[in-house]
């Protein structure tokens, strides 16, 4: 036998012809069963109102809302059966709904079509990922708060072009992602807002003429109102795209959180340490110390934005109202969904378990003569000396410094006068990495206090 | 002399070296001079703030807000020269600045950076398209609601998969778009208000010891507050993430309308005649009018989403605070929205002047038996007939109309009576392309009343 | 019970915890178990190359080889039991070995790593799709040339914006896509030759000192030689990235042909009639026939070259020589292949089974005076005009064809002379969509000999 | 006056209404000048072709094939004035020739059309980005290969998730990326084959009725032969897409090798020292030296991607043959290609300037007990134990390593012949990262002299 691969798998795939490959481009109950929950609320939904409105006998729609949880709790146990000849999971949860409960069943269809059935659909499933992603962002906000609160006077070197710039702190650092995370849950609340009008009642694209109450189906599903637009209704998934777009943006804020800790957790740099259980470890080399949940998480924002790009390439000049392309939204939205979730609970894992590494972090906060602006700064402040000179003399004092080998602060006054004469003791309050930080008192900037102010604010905002 | 191109362009664009293929890899002046009224307007107010908490003397202060409005007036009048040895605009404004005004000019950039610097100019700028596209996008609906009203009882064929479904109305179908423009206005102004927080005054990264004002400048340049954490303000690019996300779903729907505007302009379709200046013709063959507009709309998508491609691909990963991966963020925004804003109103200017072809929709919209649904649904809904036999006595009439050459209100009642002798005279109601629509009163449906009512909404909306 | 669906399910999927997170994100089992049979192969090629070289005993050798066997087919017959905690098809393959042979299963993973290995894995599936692409692109344009040799001579109008420009034939317009997908099998070949190169070997990113031979590996799997450096080995992706280059044109070409396929089967334009496999109608409106499978065509670009993007993201910036995110690789790849086979073969199923409507075709060709150019040409042609007194000419005989409601050729020869006195009767020889498409018989015209000549020209490469 | 930016700049754009609008949308003129040389010699091609064949006099193509130098020349030295009215590049120049060579001018658009006219334009050009991409490429692989030769031996880690997993030497690492970008090179030749057959003479759709001869004008032109089929040569835009995926990969690779330059300029890798001319320093903060250019690389390929999604969208669902949307598809390539070149020709001054810190190298590589490996291997093949063993023993070695503070090739033998006594003195030439780099001799493993010979094998390949 050879060792080569052979493609018989393929060239088998389709041996059953044109019919196969129909269906295997056409079915779509492999991944809408997915809508199973949102399918059946909606049609149960769909039910009441055409009792209450005079469109079935009431009996007859009592029976298709208790046949439709038997289908429910059918499908959640796992033992219902699907069926690729009845193509998507509308068809199937009605077949077996005709057969549980006859003839009434065929009435459930009145005065609404796929078109809008799916869109309704689609939308709940959507919306409860928005739910879930709320949920997820408010924890790992609390997540990082935490870590803020702990290390709000921790020193750590703030990174320009991935070099020291200037001392901050972790506290500040940690605060940083809560207003990247924060303003992800403001987008992820205003989406919910726009998306939240029901399509149900819009029918294949015109509306009907049963006389059906779609405010009544929009209350009861938990949307704000009737989408007002029956073709609109059919045809629109910005509601899918404004979702990738939000966790598009979201993907890049882990990916940054995530390379920094990748590059953090080095063993150059070792300014934290992952908990193990988000990391894996050699047997022989025992400070290697793998940070596989971090590069997973950095990696997310191609699945999530590749599937932003494919529904906006789907959608691309698709005229009005409904075409069988909008088939393909799905399965890139669950995909995006699951692995946005995913990372955040990943991420907030991540930074609940990790350990910052404070001295290290203070070392390397201190290297480079990281408090030469600060210098500077005073200079230009106490002595009102203009910028050009007082950089002169702050960089005249550097290399002193570099000559004693030694830090700013380690300098004598004497050492700082015989550069300049103007320079006083109260220099030594800006030098110094502690000394700096504490220093950055404007609003928003990194002075322990000024931290501490911010973490306030976001917990009475998170409640 | 041979026929065929050189290379010799490029082999001697970088003949000067190492020096000239840095300054054109890092030099930014060349794009980002458009920032030039936002730099200054933020300059400005630093400079009145730097005043009024006595950081610099209210003479110089004064004297700095007198010498940047001259430089304005100098580079909107087009007589600045701008140096690309002064790499950006930040540069080059001071630089100016410092000959205006002599060494004043120095003490501008106390308590700031060029990194909280360019983060304010670049958000005043989407700032300014936020609000253009608004305007933009109202002028827009309004074109489409003149469109709407005009036809709101126009039938025309309601698609789906390009194939007749069933008949709407004209200003139904201009309706949806009216709901999907509107949607994208609802997304420009949360990304406005999501957005305006002021990043100057974070200065590096870290904040700044001086005692500066950042609400005041905040207040100045129409911030809604600072900024709460420097680390983020210096590093963030949310604002144009999200500015790309909102155009790029917008483009998506300018490229369904032109679309559609490109499929009903041909010889087949007919539905629809669109301005002369908005198409071109040929001298020779009268009939012709290609869509040039139009098709140019519809490819906007790509350089749109391709900014926001090009964008995530920067942000991805980037550790923070700022690297100077960031100085490639501008050119995507400027280019995207120059070509939104530009296909906004080319949209409206065509759906302004085009004209549709009334009887040709029409009598596509009667074409194919379209209104056998409506015919079945009667049969439901009058005759209480279970859907499968509606949908059985319809087929039979169907195909009778066509045996006998003619649409289904051309049948007599007798024909009727002779498949199915429940049907009463009442059914013509419903049949024929102007009942049909007229039927579909549910909420948001094709009914011209429905459609009315719709407009109203509108337009109370706009104001 | 409230109709509102509930997040109980996802509240629900981490309730495990930090490990079961752990392990949603780290597993790869759940997808890279499609490599089953190319890591087998390799692992085969391994071991005799183990014994070959004399790093393990030949009796050893052999039981690895035999038992990889077994594992095979436990897998192809679906009774192997697939284990998450054993994380990847590499542990799982190798645990079963282990258990199948005892002690000799350890030495299989002697000179090699999980990182070359996953490497050689990969490869092989992506030049197994390679070969499928071709096999599938082969009996594409085999379909198409069927169409193109069966309608050489038809008539069809030429379109640019839409509109018709001049008349073509429909062999022309087939071997148009002839090229296009002839393109595609054109790329496909060069990109698995370039990809052709062994990793297995690279070991975990340094090589390694056993003696082994990765020229024997390689020719056992088919490889032209091994991959020459062992960092690029283990972090290359370019053959995936290339593969995803590949499939994307081919799936605009896709999304070219689909879009023409939807318009052609409107009601409007009536071009073409798609068999009923690849299309769905409406059991009461028996003209309607929905091109879905052209249409799931057409939206294939999306997931394909959304699938792009999401590699080119999660590689964008990583360091050598393996990390973590290229995990994330896999399951884009097998999607993207998985829907261009699919979307290929749908593709040749319709072509083949699509018929043309030779009159409307015919009748479309020679509306709007599409052979006005034709007369325009003939006038410079013969009686040597400048082309702004042919125009003119051209354009004063179509304003009185159009007065007198006929066409160009219904003219007759004192109407012509009644503009140009220069016209003889041999103008009539390019008027008429049949004359002007014979005239064209510039290499590569529409003239039906020239397209035969290609017809021939294809077949002839084909074999 | 306020210190808000307005509106006015965008308000005032369209003043002129309409017209303005659509000159803005409509017209090429603004980019496509760069295509001047293109547009000249492919009209002087088919000047010289239209006298061949008797089309036109000799000496009116012999005017016109001076003119067009005429005009070159008044591009090229810059006196040479555009028009917006006359749209495009190609209208541009013949309304010039026709000032200056006068009625023999309009001859020259004879059997040709702007169709075809723009697609040899614009294969041209792209075909001229290929050559410079090549050349560019040559010369980045040179400078990779100078520095792999010069640190041939040098060691320094290995990294796998950026933690040290065995050691490398540098040229060992500088040669993985010579295959990245080796590979590059291969797919810019493979694509200039590809697309190298001339469009011209399509004409605008169908070819034409003039006795034209495609070939001679593809000779004159550097093609290998003209385009089979005129349909397909005007709407094809292949040559861009695969222009764009083929820089696509190549930038992957650019932010690839970038990323590690950025973090190993770290203070905390200090691996490499960039040359000052390819980075930025401060003033007064000695030792920072921010790697602009770098980071410019890295963040290249959003816009040279984002192109490449620009222009698939653009094409998506494109009817033939052309349409205008494929206007917007030069703008997008001409700034990847510019952006590409620049990053090349940046990087290949980075990597000829930069000067690699031997010492930390070695001192990175030596960390960590990277050797570890190469210590378990020697038990597994020199005394042959199981995988598991040679875990467990070297487990307990650096175990032991640890507890005494020192490295494994510090341990005594009689330290090893505690934990396995089989283990003898030649157990220390695998240890040691001199040791363990030159052990991996496998082919295209790290030892020195493998590396050697993969230098010498690319020197040929460059000759």
């Amino acid at each position: 036998m050879s060792d080569t691969t052979s493609n018989q798998m393929w060239g088998g795939r389709f041996a059953a012809g044109p019919d196969a490959i129909m269906e295997a481009i056409n079915a779509s109950i492999g991944f809408d069963k997915r809508l199973a929950a949102q399918d059946i609320a909606g049609s149960r939904a769909h039910a009441a109102m055409l009792a209450a409105t005079g469109i079935v006998e009431p009996s007859d729609a009592e029976a298709m809302r208790e046949g439709l949880l038997t289908v429910l709790s059918e499908i959640e146990g796992g033992t219902f059966e699907f069926s690729t000849a009845l193509e998507d999971i509308h068809m199937n949860v009605e077949a077996r709904l005709k057969t549980l409960i006859g003839e009434p069943a065929g009435r459930l269809h009145t005065g609404r079509s796929r078109n809008d059935q799916v869109a309704t659909d689609f939308k709940l499933w959507v919306r409860d990922q928005l739910d879930a992603a709320e949920a997820q962002l408010l924890a790992l906000l609390r997540a990082l708060l935490a870590q803020a609160e702990a290390g709000a006077d921790w020193v750590m070197p703030g990174f320009t072009h991935l070099q020291t710039a200037q001392p901050v702190t972790w506290g500040h650092h940690m605060m940083a992602y809560v207003e990247m995370f924060g303003r992800d849950l403001s987008r992820v609340r205003d989406a919910r807002v726009r998306m939240n009008e029901s399509p149900l009642g819009a029918a294949a694209l015109a509306g009907t003429g049963f006389p059906i109450d779609r405010h009544m189906t929009a209350a009861a599903l938990g949307f704000d109102r009737p989408a007002a637009n029956s073709l609109d209704a059919v045809s629109d998934r910005d509601f899918a795209l404004e979702f990738l777009s939000v966790a598009s943006i979201s993907a890049v804020h882990l990916s940054r959180m995530a390379e920094e800790l990748v590059i953090w957790s080095s063993a150059q740099f070792r300014f934290v340490t992952l908990s193990d259980r988000f990391s894996t470890g050699s047997s022989i080399m025992p400070q290697k110390k793998n940070p596989d949940a971090a590069e997973l998480i950095r990696a997310k924002i191609g699945r999530i934005f590749g599937a932003n790009v494919a529904l906006t390439l789907v959608m691309k000049g698709l005229p009005l109202a409904y075409s069988k392309d909008m088939q393909e939204d799905k399965e890139q939205v669950f995909d995006a969904a699951d692995n946005w979730l995913l990372a955040l609970a990943a991420m907030e894992g991540m930074v609940r378990d990790m350990s910052a590494n404070v001295p290290a972090l203070e070392a390397a906060a201190a290297s480079g003569f990281s408090t030469a602006t600060d210098l500077a700064d005073w200079l230009v402040r106490e002595l009102n000396l203009p910028f050009r000179e007082a950089h002169h003399v702050t960089g005249a004092l550097v290399a002193l410094a570099e000559k004693k080998g030694c830090d700013l602060p380690d300098l004598s006054l004497s050492d700082m006068t015989s550069v300049h004469d103007g320079i006083t003791g109260a220099v030594f309050d800006v030098l110094g990495v502690h000394n700096s930080v504490a220093s950055r008192t404007s609003y928003g900037g990194t002075a322990p206090d000024q931290v501490r102010t911010q973490i306030a604010r976001w917990k009475e905002i998170l409640g």
